[in-house]
C-alpha cells in the first residue's frame, strides 16, 4: 500500500539523530553535509534530485548496457532502457556492426519495439505487428503506421507523404555508443559530442578483457533483478564489502571478504592461504589484500585469492563450467573491474564471468541485470549447467536487494541523520563525495 | 512497475529530433509548435496540461454518456464517469423523463451509488446498504447517514437536522444533459448555462438517427475498455484511419480503408465495387470517397461502401442482427457520425450500429466504452449473438489500444520530437491545431 | 486504476453546491469555512494538508499504539508505523521496562526490524537475518552491516569503526513515550520535551481504567484494517452515531445507538429499558444518554446500557468470554473512552474490551488497528473462541470503512461543497472545528 518513496519533505531529523563525527570526517559542504558521512534523505527520496541525477548520468555517464553476443547475426536486437523514459534499439546491422538506436518511431513517437514489462496477450485475433524486446528483424516497422527502417535507422518506407517530406531526414535517431572488450556502452548526451569514454576505469577493464577474453566469451544465462530503492544505494551496496560478512554468508565463504572474523578466525585462513593463495595474491604478499582490508582497494580494480577449497564462484567451490578459453589452468583467483561506478560490473573466474549493470529507472527504482559468461565453446547441459553457473550471484543479489531496498525504507524515518562510514566503506564514502561535488556541487 | 507518465522535466528533446518540415507545415506558434506537426510531449504527459484539458472539456464539449434505453423503465439509473473525481447518477423519474445528478450527498459528500470498480465483497454480515453503479431503484438513500433523494433529486429524508435546515435547498445537485437521437449528452461547466450543443455535428448525428431509427434501437451488448493513454492519443487515433491498413486486418477487410493497398490492388477494389457498392457511394462516384481518400473527408460525417461480400461489419461479412426498422435491404454502405472531435462516435450498418464513447480520466488514462445497437424487436440468441455483434469493434478497439498505450509510452522519450502528419492524417493534424487554438491558447 | 486522492486544483464546487446555512452555522473563518459545516474537499485531499496534518499530529498528539500485554516478556518488541515514514521499535527490557526506537540504524539508516507488510519470501538460500515486526530478541542486530543494539539501545557492537568513533553517541533515537492504564502511548515532537500527557481524557481512560482493569487484561485477538481515505474522514466517522441507525445493523441492535427509531420504537425500547439497563443508567435516569440522545455526550466519555436482552457487545448479545477480574457480576452496561480525538478508542463491556487506534499514514490512507482484551485466566478455546470476542466491532469497522471510503470518494467531485452537520454530529462538527482552528489555523 504504502510506496517506498516518501517524500522528505515531512522529515527534518529529529534533535540528535546525527552521526557523532571526529576528524576522520573532515569537511562540511554548503548544504551541510560533512564528508565521511551519509547524505541527508532528501538526495535519496525526492523527485527533484533525482531528476538532476538522471539528467547528470545521461550527460556524463557511459552505462554498460550488455555484451556483444547478445546479438550474433546480422538483424538481431534488444530493447534498453534507462531514466523513466529512455528506450534504444541495439542491434547488429548487415555488415556485422553493433548500432543504437532510439526506440522512438520519427512519425508520431510510437515506440517500434516493446519493453521489457508488456508481453502482449496473446489474442489471435488482433493483427498488430510490434517486435518484441528482442529478436532478430530485416527491418523496423513501427506497429502504428508502418513506417519502415532498415538496420541503419534509415526510414525507407512511409506512405502517402507529402511532396516537401523529406524521407532522408527521418531516420531514427542514434544513441552515443562504444564497444569495449566486447561490452556495449551507451551515453544518453543530447550533444554531438559525448563525454569522453577511455578513462582508467575502462583501460582496467581492457586489461581484464585480454586476460580472461571477454570479447570471445558467449552469455550462458541472464537474470534481470528490479530494485525498488534509489539508484545510489544500489551502487552504494556494490562499492562495499564490509556488509558481505552479516548479508552473504555463501560470498564469503567462497570469497576472503569476511571483515566479522575474529582474529584468530583471521590469522588461520591467512596460513591457509599460503599454500592455496593465487599468483598475483602471493606476488603482493604483506600488501593490503581485498575488500576486508581497508578503504582504498575497492572497486574499478582488484585482485585477489579465493578461499582455500573454492576453485570458482560457486556455491560449493567446484567448476560451473570448462576454463575459459585463455585460462590454462585452476589459479584460485579472481579478478574485479568496475565502470562508472559499478554501474558496470565484472566479476572473473577461470571459468565464467559474472556481468553486472544498474541502471536508474525512476527516484525509487533501479534495474539490475546479470549475466553470466562462459567459454564460447562450451555447451549447455553438457559442459554447464545454468542454475549452477548463476547460482552465487543470484543469491548474492538477492541478498543485496533485500537489504538495499530496506535501507531506502529506513532513510525516510525522520530518525535518520547522516551517519558514519566505516574504515572500510572507503568506496560508497568516496563516491558519496563524488556525488556531492559533481553531481549535486553543493 | 514502472508508470506510463513518466514527466516530461527530465527530456528536452535530442538535438536533431525534430521533423523535417516544408510548406505543408506551416505557422509556427508562440510555444514553438508548428501546424501540420504532432505536439511536444509534455502535452500528452503532464499534469498541469491535463487539469487545462480536463477543465477545458468540463466547461466546453458535451460528451456521449450512454443511449436512453439503458434506463428504460422508471427508477433505472446508471453512474457515469468524468475526470479524475466526477461521478453523476444518470436516471429516468416517474415521468419518464432522464435526468442527470451529481452522484454526491448534501450531507457530507459521500457517493450515493457506488463506482464501476468498486463491487464490494460480498460479505453478508455488513449492512451497509449501497446502490451499485447501475440499477433501478425507488429514491437514492445514501448509505452513510441514510440522507435520501427522489428520482428528481429532491431531499426528501434528513433526520435529526436544525430547525433552520432547509430540505428544499439541498436537493442533489443537476448536472447539464442533452438527448439527441436518444442519446444522453453531459456537460460539466459550473455555469448556470452551459454551452451551445446544437452544432453541425450534432446536425449530422440527427440526419444519421432518422435513417437508422437510433433513438428506438436497443442496446444488445456492451463493453468497457480503459486506456492507459492521454485522452488526446486516443482521440488522434480514432480520428484517421492512416493506420487502419498496417494495424486493423480485419477492419479494412470490411471497410474499403485500406490505404496500403498497390495501385493495382486499388484499381482491382475499385472495379469490384463498381457492381457492389451502395447507392450513396454511387450518387458520388467520381469523388474522393472515405477514410482512405485524402484529408478532409474524415470525422463528423462519412457515408461509404463496405468491401465485396461484405453486408454488415461483421469479421465475415454475414449479418449479425435482422435489419434495423428503417433499413429495407441490405445496403452494402455504412455510415460514420461523430460529436465533439470522436468523443462520441457511431458507426452504423443496415442490422446494427456499433457506438463508441471516450472519456478523459487521468494524465495517462482515457475510458472507453462501446456498446452495440440492434433492431429492437430482435431476440438474444435467437436473432443475434452478442459475441458476433461485437466481433469487429471489439477486436479493433483492441488493437488500436495497444497501439495508442504504446505511442504514449513512446513520446516520453527524449528522442521524440514533433513528428509530421500525413496527408491522410488531415484529422487528427486539425483535431491538434484546435487543440493548441483553444485549449492550450498558444 | 483511479487512485483515491485526485487533488482538488480541478474542483472549485459547482456553483450552489454549498450548504444552505442558518443560524446553528455560526462563524465564518478566513478560509471561508463556516463552522457547522463539514470542510472544503481541499483539507481532505491535497498532499500539502496532509503534510501540515501529520507534523502537526506527530508534534502535539500522543497516539495510543498497543497494550503492554503484546510484550509480556523481556526481548518481546513490536513495529509500529506512523505517517508516511515513521517505524518505531516498542520492546520490553531485561528490567521489565517498556522503551520505544526508532526502527532505525545509526549507521546508514536501514530499518532493523522489517514492517507489517513486508514478509520477505522464504528463499532458505538466502543468509540474511532480519528481525520481522514482532518477536522476541535478546538484541537488534542490523540486517545490513550488523551493528547490534541492546534493549536499552546502546550501540555494542559497530567492527572497523574509526578511532575517534564513539559508540556512546551512537545508539538508538529514543520516541517520547508514556504509558497509562496498560496502553502505551507515542508522541513524534523533535523536541526534548513532548507535549503535556495528562488531559482530561487520560483522566476519564485512567477511571476506565481501574473499573475494568484494563492494565492487567490480556489481548484475545487483533486484527488490522487498512483504509483507504483521509484520516479526519476516519475519525469523523468514529466521533459520531448519527450514521449508525443506517449503516450498523449489528451494532444497534445490541447498543441504544438507532437515531432512526420512530418515536413508537423510541418509547418501547425505554419502558423495556427501565427493568433492564444499567447502574450507571438509572442513575442518570431522565439525563440525555449516550449517542443517540445529542450532540454534546459523544466521545471521550460515556456510560450506557446496553438493549435489552444484550449482556455484551456481541453479535447475539450472549457472553464472549468471562467475566473481567473486576466485574462481579452482568451489569448491562458498557463504557467508553477516547484519546487523541478518538485515535485511541476503548469500548468496555463486562466481559471484553475493544480497543482500536487510528493512525494517519498517507493523505489517503488510514491505518486501523483492533484488539480485543478478555479476563488474563482466560483460555483460548475454553473460555473464549477469538472469532467470537471479535465479531461485534469486526463488522462494524468494516462497515464504518466501506463509507468511509466511499466518503473520500465523494469528496473530490466539483459537485461536493460544505454540507451541514446534523444535531447528533456535534463531536465531528467539534472535532473539525478545533481541526481549523489548531491545525489549519484557519
Amino acid at each position: 500500500m504504502l510506496r517506498a518513496n516518501a517524500p522528505s519533505d515531512v522529515k527534518p531529523a529529529i534533535a540528535g539523530a546525527v552521526a557523532s563525527t571526529g576528524e576522520s570526517t573532515r569537511k562540511t559542504y554548503s548544504n551541510g553535509w560533512r564528508e565521511g558521512t551519509t547524505i541527508p534523505a532528501e538526495y535519496y527520496l525526492d523527485a527533484k534530485h533525482y531528476n538532476t541525477d538522471e539528467r547528470y548520468i545521461a550527460e556524463n555517464l557511459w552505462l554498460m548496457a550488455d555484451h556483444v553476443n547478445r546479438i550474433p547475426k546480422a538483424g538481431d536486437y534488444f530493447v534498453f532502457e534507462f531514466g523513466r523514459a529512455e528506450s534504444v534499439i541495439i542491434l547488429r546491422n548487415t555488415s556485422g556492426e553493433i548500432k543504437a538506436y532510439h526506440n522512438v518511431c520519427r512519425h508520431r513517437g510510437s515506440r517500434l519495439c516493446r519493453h521489457r514489462e508488456d508481453p502482449r496477450p496473446d489474442d489471435p485475433r488482433l493483427s498488430v505487428l510490434q517486435l518484441g524486446s528482442s529478436g532478430n528483424t530485416p527491418v523496423f516497422r513501427c506497429p502504428y503506421h508502418a513506417w519502415t527502417y532498415d538496420l541503419d535507422g534509415n526510414l525507407i518506407s512511409a506512405h502517402n507523404m507529402q511532396k516537401d517530406f523529406d524521407m532522408a531526414k527521418n531516420g531514427l535517431i542514434p544513441c552515443h555508443m562504444r564497444i569495449a572488450e566486447g561490452h556495449i556502452f551507451l551515453n544518453f548526451s543530447r550533444e554531438k559530442k559525448p563525454p569522453k569514454f577511455d578513462t582508467e576505469e575502462v583501460e582496467y577493464l581492457r586489461k581484464m578483457g585480454q586476460k580472461y577474453g571477454l570479447a570471445d566469451l558467449k552469455i550462458a544465462v541472464r537474470q534481470y533483478y528490479p530494485i525498488k530503492a534509489n539508484w545510489k544505494l544500489a551502487i552504494e551496496n556494490f562499492l562495499e564489502c564490509y556488509h558481505c560478512g552479516s548479508s552473504h554468508r555463501n560470498l564469503v565463504t567462497t570469497h576472503n571478504w569476511d571483515d566479522n572474523l575474529s582474529p584468530d578466525q583471521k590469522a588461520r585462513l591467512l596460513r591457509e592461504m599460503t599454500t592455496w593463495a593465487c599468483e598475483e595474491a602471493k606476488e603482493k604478499a604483506g600488501e593490503a589484500q581485498g575488500m576486508g582490508s581497508g578503504g582504498s582497494s575497492w572497486a574499478t580494480e582488484y585482485s585477489g585469492e579465493l578461499n582455500p577449497g573454492f576453485l570458482t564462484g560457486s556455491v560449493d567451490g567446484k567448476p560451473v563450467a570448462p576454463l575459459l578459453p585463455r585460462i590454462k589452468k585452476w589459479t584460485h583467483c579472481t579478478d574485479l573491474a568496475t565502470t562508472a561506478h559499478s554501474t558496470g560490473y565484472w566479476q572473473a573466474y577461470d571459468d565464467h564471468v559474472a556481468v553486472a549493470r544498474f541502471t536508474p529507472r525512476a527516484p525509487e527504482f533501479t534495474d539490475c541485470e546479470i549475466f553470466w559468461l562462459v567459454n564460447p565453446k562450451a555447451v549447455e547441459g553438457k559442459d554447464y549447467e545454468p542454475e549452477r553457473v548463476m547460482s552465487l550471484w543470484d543469491i548474492t543479489i538477492r541478498e543485496d536487494i533485500w537489504i538495499v531496498e530496506n535501507n531506502h525504507l529506513g532513510v525516510t524515518s525522520r530518525a535518520y541523520g547522516p551517519g558514519r562510514y566505516a574504515e572500510h566503506e572507503g568506496s560508497p564514502a568516496r563516491f558519496i563525495k563524488w556525488y556531492m561535488d559533481e553531481v549535486v556541487k553543493a
